[in-house]
């Protein structure tokens, strides 16, 4: 834990590899691709998980869970859907010691078992709504595993829901994408661009894919959350029907959304600088370490008493720990929680006991203060929001400072290949200008992102006119 | 939903089926011997795992996620493990388009995985010891599923510890079963027996398993959680050694313990009745169900106010539901929400409102009383203990009721197949003996419980000296 890591700017990826293991938040699993999430990156996920469950249930959505194996026939009854997941099948073909007569998919993502299901619960107009999330573990095959970035097995969110208008289904769509903005922003501190996907990048099915985009540390792009509308696709392959109010047979319309243990990646690449992990408070498993400094057995009671009597003081909803054991030094311990992200450490020694003091300091600014005990809880809770306001302005800062508006190609080579970072730019809209472009510079278009002017440009690419702009960007 | 279900006595077999499926808490998946939980029976689940959680975190562990894929020669490394769960196996064999150069298993029960795991994380005795639970899905294929009871997918959770000593692991197992029992006995209001399990139905790989065992309503046992004392067995087969004291390599002691999905089903046929579900308010997703009542538009609007006001006197810990809605009758939803088991019921119509009373009634007993509105809240929270203790006690007075102490076999015999129950008797130890009671009854010994006398008597089966009474019945 003593050694260092190694520096973003020697090798952003070494960087992150390191963070991971060295905060003990994952481990690579003895199955390539597969990956082990340790307690204290569980913890995140957890965090992570009740902030978004919570938006969920207050948004009318229950959980449910539907099952891990899907029959091989149904991955094939939508055309789009077969296509785009085939190559990265699981598939299981014995079971109980016999070959199985048609072979099971690991579930790749649950819209095809979960439309055989509601073809079988939805009868008429009243049974409309349905508006179901599952929390579970996903396989896509993976070539270029990377820890919570891109892994064989991940955990995730799958949000399905069916309606009885594309309208409603519409706003469904847009009013999750706003739910996952809301907490990447809120909670994760992580600034993210909304928008629309290109075809070439949506899901395999939807009529419509949107995504939130964030922005890495190393200036590339992260897609963080996805919502679909589905259309009638799913609804015609597995027969989701209803009776309207006037008796007559209708497709339903349906979407789904998600968000995955990649969002853990987010964080570490949003925030995280060379001594590792920085954790926004409102996510963090521990948002204050309390570390104990002592030269003596007599000095370590009296600093661990005068500890107890402040930590009664903090309320039941902050997560603090102390750090009381007794074979590290205070310098490793600092060194420690600050590779983990704990955005405030709060120091105690003999001293700070006699003057009724205590040393804070941040991990995002390092910034000390000495501050009395009396109000500490307070003075605590009001460092952990700035923190948490902080870490956002910061990453939009960088957000902002790394977006470029562009117009001529040559440049937005330059900057691409260059420094780094988004480019807005017009698009024609032709599959072959973003396959060309991707091509030239392993840019792609991240989204059509929701915030421009209605206006008429030329393509950055081919020059013919444009109606739309495009971000692009380097991704994970 | 307005039709009957199959009445406990005609049929107790078809009486669970219809109570899953009517309750809407679980539905048959596409693929043979999987299931849909639906969510009423997944917020059920959602509040077991919330009362274990909270015990094992209170006890000192941590969550974490290991991989769903376990290499094939894992599973082969423990010579007992590898017997008990091949027949029992799915198998992945091709991934990503191609077929694989090592079959992968998906995980039944992760022993092994962890096992591998733990032998990398621990190298000192100050890294023991690991205190790790997982939630996650398991794998093991069932020729005869029951939703619920046995699937071949099912939920659960897995805790895996890893210590330096026996005496600390064995403490840990016994910890862990006394956790089990009092969220079994204080949330779920199901008495149940503690013990140890015979030779014949320990886990495969462990030195001893330990399990909390319940009566049903049909007076079989229901095997509810089990606690394993792994021995060194797993660590010997993966290598988790640690460096002691005296800096010496010593294999660690491991225990694991679980509990799944099944607690579903014992919830379902401990307190059920032949009216559906009943449900202990600890884990009931709504406590409260409030149906209000109306002849004119006028009615309801007032009806529907005066609910509204009494609901804001509620506390937020209440789980509570206005079921305002108009295409059904009052009687009608009396009849669901008692299929759905919600413990208590509130009627409310304009006498009430004129006079500030309303109707409760109770779910376990059907009585019914007029209250005042005022003190309705605390009214409620009393019933709604009070319903907690008495399914409580009613469940141990109908296990009491049918538990028998006996010392001749035909007796024995005579009562497993006539009316049942659980049969506590003297047994020698032998598996001979153990299997022919079982070839004859169709009873197993469930466990050789902890509450029972230090003395000498003989077995039931062959009359040797037997130094250990054993409880006998037919189970699931």
């Amino acid at each position: 834990m003593a050694e260092k890591i190694t520096p973003r700017s020697e090798d952003y990826s070494r960087w992150y590899t390191d963070v991971v293991q060295r905060a003990e938040l994952a481990d690579y699993a003895p199955v390539k691709g597969c990956m082990v999430i340790r307690p204290y990156g569980y913890a995140l996920w957890e965090n992570i998980q009740e902030a978004l469950d919570r938006r969920f249930k207050a948004t009318g959505h229950e959980n449910a869970y539907f099952p891990l194996f899907i029959p091989q026939s149904f991955i094939q009854k939508e055309a789009e859907h077969v296509k785009g997941f085939s190559p990265e099948l699981a598939v299981v073909t014995h079971g109980g010691g016999k070959p199985l007569e048609e072979p099971l998919i690991v579930r790749p993502t649950s819209e095809t078992v979960i439309g055989h299901m509601y073809a079988q619960w939805v009868r008429s107009w009243r049974d409309l709504p349905i508006l179901i999330n599952q929390w579970c573990n996903v396989v896509r095959w993976e070539k270029r595993p990377r820890l919570f970035l891109r892994t064989t097995e991940f955990l995730w969110q799958e949000g399905h829901t069916a309606h009885a208008t594309a309208e409603e289904a519409q706003e469904e769509t847009l009013r999750m994408l706003e739910v996952y903005a809301d907490f990447a922003e809120t909670d994760a501190a992580i600034p993210v661009i909304k928008g629309r996907k290109s075809e070439s990048e949506k899901f395999a099915g939807a009529v419509t894919s949107y995504t939130i985009e964030a922005m890495m540390g190393n200036k590339w792009a992260l897609q963080s959350g996805t919502s679909h509308f589905l259309g009638q696709n799913f609804a015609k392959a597995f027969d989701i029907k209803y009776l309207d109010r006037d008796n007559e047979l209708q497709y339903c319309w349906t979407t789904s959304w998600g968000v995955s243990t990649r969002m853990v990646g987010a964080v570490i690449m949003a925030h995280g600088d060379d001594q590792g992990l920085i954790l926004p408070p409102k996510l963090a498993p521990i948002q204050v370490i309390i570390v104990p400094i002592w030269t003596s057995e007599e000095e370590r009671e009296q600093v661990l008493a005068a500890i107890k009597g402040i930590a009664e003081g903090f309320g039941e909803a902050l997560r603090y720990k102390v750090d009381d054991r007794e074979e590290y030094s205070p310098g490793w311990k600092f060194n420690e929680w600050e590779m983990r992200g704990v955005p405030l450490r709060v120091e105690i020694g003999p001293r700070d006991v006699a003057e009724g003091q205590a040393v804070l300091a941040r991990r995002d600014t390092g910034e000390k203060v000495i501050v009395a005990q009396d109000g500490l809880a307070q003075r605590i809770n009001g460092l952990l929001e700035d923190i948490q306001r902080s870490l956002f302005q910061r990453a939009k800062r960088f957000l902002e400072e790394n977006s470029y508006e562009l117009e001529d190609y040559e440049e937005f080579k330059r900057i691409i290949e260059g420094e780094g970072g988004f480019i807005y730019a017009y698009w024609c809209g032709s599959g072959e200008c973003e396959a060309a472009i991707k091509e030239d510079t392993k840019a792609t278009i991240r989204c059509l992102p929701f915030d421009q002017e209605v206006a008429i440009g030329r393509c950055i690419y081919c020059g013919k006119e444009a109606r739309e702009k495009a971000v692009f960007a380097r991704a994970y």
